[in-house]
């Protein structure tokens, strides 16, 4: 099959190598024979391959500028993100190919960021460290995690790993799901619509969604409010999923503990936004789902299966609903 | 029997009180009755009750303060803290009773800490925060905890606790303990003499032991020198384990990856000291290990299985060994 791999140009670190390839296609076995493979970074290059492409890797954010781009031969897009959400509402992708995302790799490195921003917050780190800053010795004292309720909203790959992590170290989590269906992790699941309820026992609230139609501005400024006193946020999802403006202004006031941010609605966050410099916020810039020591050899191997599932007419793993939105 | 209670003054989340004392008394059954129990804060107060008093509870810093004091009748002095260097060398101690320290009950919190300092560590946390002070978007990918080598001096209850957590995140832990008998969470156990050695292959440094003659100092300039470049160092025993001054030369040097601090050779720190500004250096006041929901109850848990044992005449557990200093 004639595919080809895109990578970012301002993102070396993943650029998926010719060896990276060679070795997954060894993993592969017979599936991963008799391919003709091209990489580029430019998109001109992409644009040009597409030309005669049947199979194609890449970052939302490139097959969002190529696209509409005419691809006569393509079968199988395959995006090296979970999140699609750039490519939303998928209007102008190729109607005769299917899209894959590549959920299922970054639970691991998301379950340890999870953890870490829920013990920073129980420790109320942010005010501890505001402390070194200021020269000044202000012991606080905090329980453990044990037994302290951890909302989840979104049980995907992220949401999940977290939840088993929370778990492990005792917690009592609730989770979130479109749909409710029961959890390993969770004591119990409930459906969006019982979110406002679920928001007003929560202690932490850690929100692993995409972002849809659904679950745009889902924390809106209403439901922060819902947010007991001194509860602390974490976010790994998306940054559009919550109100940004009703989050700082209630961190600003004190009403929250605290919050730990990795995704904003626009990234990289302007200079100027206020999230950089308010109270008792973290933030990172988009790190913490991806572990470069596993990206690129998990991509692969994914897009294999996909790849081998499209060329024997078997059922293809992680194909994007776009009514759904991922 | 005659029990006094000294609570310090200047620390009144962990202050016992009379309901604790109650409470703990009604969980210790037949041992926990039939005491005379007496509280307080000051100094003169305490060495008044040890003129009658058969068991003590209060914590180093204000044992150190009351002794040599007459104490005729004393029989066991229960410390608070696990720590007891404040009281080393011992030798103002009523010879007629003994000490006993509270290991054991740090456990939960200090494994806690010990996950979150190495998380923050492995995501290069220190940097990520110092460019969100800067409004500086500086993505930094790093792999999991998974594989990675981890030192941890010390096997108490701190260092086991850490270990354990370390442990069920994937980490190849290596122990250092006086004797170097095995232990469930790692994967090798030296004793002192192979610290050199273990230290040139540690990606990170967890310091858990208590200040004793055998460990003031134990991490010099010279074996902090030889961590490999980029190691982070987690201290979470006692301060003057390490030398901090070389510490700080290294992390400014840039030579290790970054640390996190919760003691100190010197507490509270003196606010000029150059450790509250080293680069990539996280400090926290010395909140590591206690659990203000837990703290007294397990404690006091702990003074009534020490006075079961005195007055039983079975052997009791935590009896401080003043040659080894804990």
């Amino acid at each position: 099959m004639r595919i080809h791999i895109h990578n970012a140009p301002d993102d070396p670190l993943f650029a998926i190598t010719p060896r990276q390839w060679e070795e997954a296609a060894a993993r592969a076995g017979a599936e991963g024979r008799g391919h003709s493979v091209s990489f580029g970074e430019a998109c001109p290059v992409l644009v040009a391959a597409l030309a005669e492409a049947e199979a194609l890797i890449a970052r939302p954010a490139a097959l969002a500028a190529a696209f509409p781009a005419p691809a006569p031969r393509l079968r199988l897009i395959f995006s090296t993100s979970a999140g699609v959400d750039a490519l939303a509402p998928f209007t102008s992708l190729p109607p005769g190919a299917i899209l894959v995302c590549n959920r299922g790799i970054h639970g691991e490195k998301a379950g340890d960021y999870a953890i870490m921003a829920l013990l920073m917050l129980a420790m109320e780190m942010p005010a501890l460290l505001a402390a070194q800053q200021g020269a000044r010795w202000e012991p606080r004292y905090n329980p453990t995690l044990t037994g302290r309720r951890l909302l989840v909203v979104g049980l995907g790959t992220l949401g999940a790993a977290a939840a088993a992590r929370a778990a492990a170290f005792g917690m009592e989590i609730t989770g979130i799901t479109r749909t409710g269906a029961p959890h390993s992790a969770c004591r119990t699941v409930l459906p969006v619509a019982a979110l406002d309820l679920a928001l007003t026992e929560a202690e932490f609230l850690l929100l692993a969604c995409p972002l849809t139609p659904a679950t745009r501005n889902l924390l809106d400024r209403r439901r922060l409010a819902l947010l007991p006193a001194g509860a602390g946020v974490v976010n790994i999802g998306r940054g559009a999923v919550l109100d940004e403006e009703a989050l700082a202004d209630r961190l600003d006031a004190g009403h929250l503990g605290g919050a730990v941010l990795d995704v904003f609605a626009h990234e990289p966050l302007p200079s100027g936004h206020r999230l950089w410099r308010t109270r008792n916020l973290f933030l990172t810039p988009h790190i913490s789902a991806d572990d470069p020591a596993t990206y690129n050899p998990r991509t692969l191997d994914r897009f294999f299966t996909a790849l081998g599932a499209l060329v024997r007419g078997t059922p293809i793993p992680n194909i994007v609903d776009y009514a759904l939105g991922y």
